[in-house]
């Protein structure tokens, strides 16, 4: 057992009387890890705040050009340690080393790391916008402070606090983060992190664009995000925690992103199931045991009318449940937040119809589990029927018809997604535009025909949606250049003399390549001024 | 004396059950003007949430070229009753008729409405973003609740609850709006509400796509912009009520957007002032006096060198505000306001050179009022010293360097605008560059030369800033397209059938002008699928 190291003021050091130590564990086998990471204090954080700052200004003018260099010597460096990550990963979660860990999820980061780069390089991202009568230009620029970034559990390298979408979107947009590591993935972080230092001393980033903790008490954070020197924080995790977080950041008037929980409601009409039932079970449930259940985008809630099609359905859905073992979970306090959860469900009236327990085993894991609620329940006592269960649970709404369907819909949560499964012939697209328009507002992603678990990096996703899936509907986690503006303040020029813009405001087009809205046309080109 | 009638689920009606009356003023000659108005109640406010939620999925699925239609009405409307309108809002704030409202204001609102139009046609608005690989699409669409606009006190027209800058972003981005007056100008907002209403029914919109209220108590207030059926609310005015607003929005999890307050920071470097001090004494009492000096954006904080320039031009600027007449506030809650403004700037250590009493005559007024304090003081009681004074009245800081200068803009909080004025030949650029990128992550518009109360409607306008001028830095009020973003959620279709996808997201581009993101640029373009 060693003590380990945090990542401040620009290097490694022991922590300054931390508040005491704590380990990861190995959930497969419900046993401690040897190595012990400090709690931090108060002081700790304050001063990470003050070189956050620091950093953020000498950030301010260094050439774009550095911080995609860093994005680029970072991805490569988690490339070259791959074996160590898959390894420490795979401990401290359970998840498959094949293919989730090392051909999924760990390219998967590296890729939005490069996509950054590109975006920092072409600059397009900052939407510049310059209005050549008036004079008055403006473009998306860095927050003037650190940006904080709390990272998930359930994925050890894309949501990483130190490698994943919130700290890839935070500096790129220009801002130093401070990463507060998920407890559960101390190990896993920490080589991220050394990863990351490698990367800011070689690119010649301020040291401090890169910090780490990893853990601090409910206090400190509620400290940290609503410190006035901090930019804005990033929060991916459950829902108690980020709304603590919330209020604290919200009072002092400081932007907080908070992707908090979604229970993806997919809704399959009658037509579909008429169609392929079977199919669309063995879809269901490849989606909804995907990462032993614990994705954001799992759909937890089902909706289907209370007819035979809907009946072969649950039949064929419960034989893919019954028929498969339930994954290990990330902690122990997996299997007693499902069962918490369940039992808010069975107490709002749902019927528990496979599963339902803790399962016995080696490692923490809770059964798969289906349970079943009709229509007119749900609407009386649509909240606590909303409840997250985070594993493979997904609870059944059987429907009298379309019009209860869409009361369904009418009494969602805002929430990630939301699917509807039609038949491929239209022969139900009346049901269909009776559920979309409200199914719309509730939701971040609409889908059709698709599960909501496969969430692509691509500039058109939204992995976002209205509270309390998240904090702000407008805003996407995933997706670059989008997920970039959320770490930005709009930084208007009037009348400012050429020679003191930013090279992305000036008249020449400093890429050649970066779109910019000139006179209301995006253009690639340069300014013409008259 | 009449009792008005409030417009509510799609017709003018009496207040039900209303918690009282009240009327407006003429601050000019301190008298109540005639009209009585309702405070409405709670049960009444429920109504107008409900008729505005179904009129926002009436909403959902009409042409948006029923909406520009609408704001195309609205603004001939309103120029068709010209005289009307000048009359009352004179009467209401006195501010004068010519040029002010008849030539500035009111033309500026109807060219926003127009504006607004034009983007509600074109509808690069909705920064549509096309993946054609993954076949994910996106866009920013409607809220799916009602969108609910405060107005303040200084643009009776312009930033209107029902006429302004927040009223036409939020209809052009597709939502009802239920306005709240402001309680000094109801006779204005009255007669600008029966304009919008006869353009609501010329044009086709759902009747309760427009709401008005003239005054409702505190706590129902704070129930209107936290309620679950509201899609998001827009608020201009003092910093106490927004704050109330906020946390109560915040809190619920629903957007709002305010803009509070700001002393509108200039800097005047000395070369500049060795250059031309007098001139800029000119410019700076223009600005200072403009609207009585009741603008957002009234340069409220100046910042010199304790020098010989510094001296001249604060002589000259005293001899400006000496030899002025002030002019008639709002309410006779601004001489009061005031007063209690320079008794905290008093307070904290600020020396009041001319004025600081409330003036003698006919109207509400305040006399034209300098005061000055030194650097060191300034940066000892920062927080104090950028009390906001709602009139003509500035706070010279005395810094003894461009250091100690740099050193008040690092604590300075956020602001709509900050200014820098400089030799024009480029003398003192080096202290410039030492000012600016403190200054820059402080302000939403950052000026060169120029005073800040000039507000264009451009798209790259930033009429928004930092917390706490504003609840977020990454938005702006004024601006078209810009400012419709804040009413609008991002919404992703992934692998949704072509046929039902909104149009700005089927493969042809519907306008033939839209500008779509489509596999990373900007296009004008159909898509092209392989």
């Amino acid at each position: 057992m060693s003590n380990q190291k945090i990542l401040i003021a620009g290097g490694w050091r022991d922590a300054r009387n931390p508040e005491g130590f704590f380990h990861s564990s190995n959930p497969a086998e419900k046993s401690e890890l040897s190595d012990s990471f400090p709690i931090s204090s108060r002081e700790e954080v304050l001063e990470m705040i003050q070189s956050g700052k620091e950093a953020a200004e000498a950030m301010y003018s260094i050439p774009p050009e550095k911080i995609a260099d860093f994005l680029e010597k970072f991805a490569s460096n988690i490339e070259a340690c791959t074996d160590e990550l898959v390894e420490i990963a795979h401990l401290e979660t359970a998840l498959p080393k094949e293919t989730r860990l090392r051909a999924v999820e760990l390219p998967r980061t590296t890729d939005q790391l490069r996509q950054a780069a590109v975006a920092v390089r072409e600059r397009s991202w900052a939407k510049a916008t310059i209005d050549t009568k008036s004079n008055i230009r403006a473009k998306f620029g860095a927050l003037g402070g650190p940006v904080v970034v709390f990272g998930p559990n359930n994925f050890p390298y894309a949501f990483n606090s130190v490698s994943g979408g919130d700290f890839a979107s935070a500096i790129a947009a220009g801002n130093p983060v401070i990463a507060k590591a998920n407890p559960a993935q101390v190990g896993t972080t920490k080589v991220l992190a050394e990863a990351a230092f490698e990367a800011v001393k070689a690119s010649g980033l301020p040291k401090a664009a890169v910090q780490l903790i990893y853990h601090i008490k409910t206090e400190v954070g509620l400290m940290l995000v609503s410190h006035p020197d901090v930019g804005a924080t990033g929060f991916t995790g459950g829902r108690p925690s980020g709304l603590k977080l919330k209020e604290a950041a919200d009072k002092a008037g400081k932007p907080i992103y908070l992707e908090m929980s979604s229970v993806n409601p997919v809704f399959f009409l009658s037509e579909a199931l008429n169609e392929r039932h079977k199919e669309i079970a063995t879809e269901l449930y490849a989606s909804c045991s995907l990462g032993s259940g614990q994705f954001c985008t799992n759909p937890g809630l089902v909706v289907v009318e209370n007819n035979e099609a809907g009946m072969d359905f649950l039949n064929s859905v419960t034989k893919s449940f019954a028929e498969n073992e339930p994954g290990t979970l990330f902690s122990s306090n997996g299997p007693k937040n499902i069962a918490d959860a369940v039992a808010t469900l069975v107490n709002a009236g749902a019927e528990v119809l496979l599963g339902g327990k803790e399962n016995d085993g080696p490692g923490y894991s809770f059964q798969n589990t289906l349970l079943k609620v009709s229509g007119d329940t749900f609407l009386q006592n649509s909240k606590h029927l909303q409840t997250e269960a985070f594993g493979t649970v997904t609870l059944f709404v059987f429907v009298n018809n379309s019009d209860q369907m869409k009361a369904v819909a009418a009494k969602l949560e805002g929430n990630l997604t939301g699917s509807i499964y039609s038949d491929r012939g239209g022969e139900d697209d009346q049901v269909y535009k009776q559920i979309e328009p409200v199914l719309r507002t509730k939701v971040g992603r609409l889908l059709n025909d698709k599960m909501p678990t496969s969430v692509a990096v691509v500039a058109s996703m939204n992995h976002g949606g209205p509270y309390p899936a998240t904090g702000h509907p407008g805003f996407s986690a995933v997706g670059i250049p989008g997920s970039m503006i959320r770490f930005a303040a709009l930084h208007s020029y009037d009348n400012v003399r050429e020679h003191r813009l930013p090279v992305e405001l000036k008249n020449e087009n400093p890429t050649g390549k970066m779109w910019r809205l000139i006179d209301g046309q995006w253009s690639q080109g340069n300014v013409v001024v008259n």
